[in-house]
């Protein structure tokens, strides 16, 4: 039993503790923070979670994750149905969708690129986005993955893949974020900065 | 919908934000994570989660978490049954427990006096505590609440209630922290260690 009065807890604990970035600590100030909850409170927990798991589906066409088979977006009569944005994972369609400054589809890899942690371009969805193109007539494909070796590496990779089909491709920009000082960015993103500066209009 | 592609995932994560320190971006986070596992896992931690508050009992003693009617500690016959800890809550016990420094009793308060979160001595275990010295023939109590001013209220409440059964009643050490240097010790604690400096032993 170690240091835990309860088995149960324990299990509990560890349980929670297999959550990304949480400690036993954490995991345990988490669960007897659920133990003071009311039953019914605790079982719509634990029911959200193994619903979410059972039920969810992942849209057959861009791969994010959706109530329906075709997701609300690939569906949608008033999006731009000729861009595509690539983006690694879920996250990155919310965090794209927040900005307010894209209407078109998007694709989700599920995944990067990365010889280090073995994953390789058969397993992410690349094969599923080439073959997107011709069907939907898609006119661009936008790369929005991270600016890592990782992202480049599969910038170039999707790239390449994509070159028979004659799709534009582009990538989001790389430069200094909105709001900081030249001082305080790196050298890295203040010398791309340079290179790939824009006409200023004034 | 709002900004989650799924009613299912929001769901979840509004439940996993429900939880101490987590914001909805973590949520999000751990969420994903337990989608990526495979359904047994996931079904294994929503279930150690609905039979910790359904299964779990609390020692009808010390009120410690237990998965007996009578927590191992107070069943235990190797333990010095006369002297009771007072600690606030669970995590307390396990505490005092790993400095291997004692070998009584506990006696878990669910809570400390705290006027301002409308918490009085009603609402935690001290009737209980006060009812459990003459039947259990307890010699001491050491308060081991936080040091703070409703650990210092409580400490006063409970000195008060036990006054009349003749127990003695002793609290932790205030002073220094084990390898702090004075230049960086609040001059309250070091203020402190002065006042209850004790004698040295050489």
């Amino acid at each position: 039993m170690g240091d835990y009065p309860s088995a149960l807890l324990e299990n509990a604990v560890s349980q929670f503790s297999t959550l990304p970035g949480l400690g036993r600590k954490t995991a345990l100030r988490l669960v007897l923070h659920l133990l003071r909850q009311p039953e019914q409170d605790v079982e719509q927990f634990a029911d959200s979670i193994t619903r979410l798991k059972k039920e969810v589906h992942y849209c057959r066409i861009c791969h994010n994750i959706s109530d329906t088979e075709v997701c609300p977006i690939c569906q949608s009569t008033r999006r731009d149905r000729q861009t595509v944005c690539v983006v690694e994972n879920i996250q990155d369609v919310m965090s794209v969708e927040r900005t307010g400054q894209y209407n078109g589809l998007y694709h989700v890899l599920g995944g990067i690129i990365s010889p280090m942690d073995g994953i390789g371009p058969k397993d992410i969805e690349i094969d599923s986005l080439v073959a997107r193109i011709q069907p939907e007539q898609i006119q661009e494909v936008i790369l929005a993955l991270p600016t890592t070796m990782e992202g480049d590496t599969t910038n170039f990779y999707i790239y390449r893949r994509l070159a028979p089909t004659g799709v534009r491709v582009s990538q989001i920009a790389r430069g200094m974020a909105i709001g900081n000082e030249l001082e305080y960015t790196d050298e890295i993103t203040l010398g791309r900065s340079i290179v790939n500066r824009t006409e200023f209009k004034g």
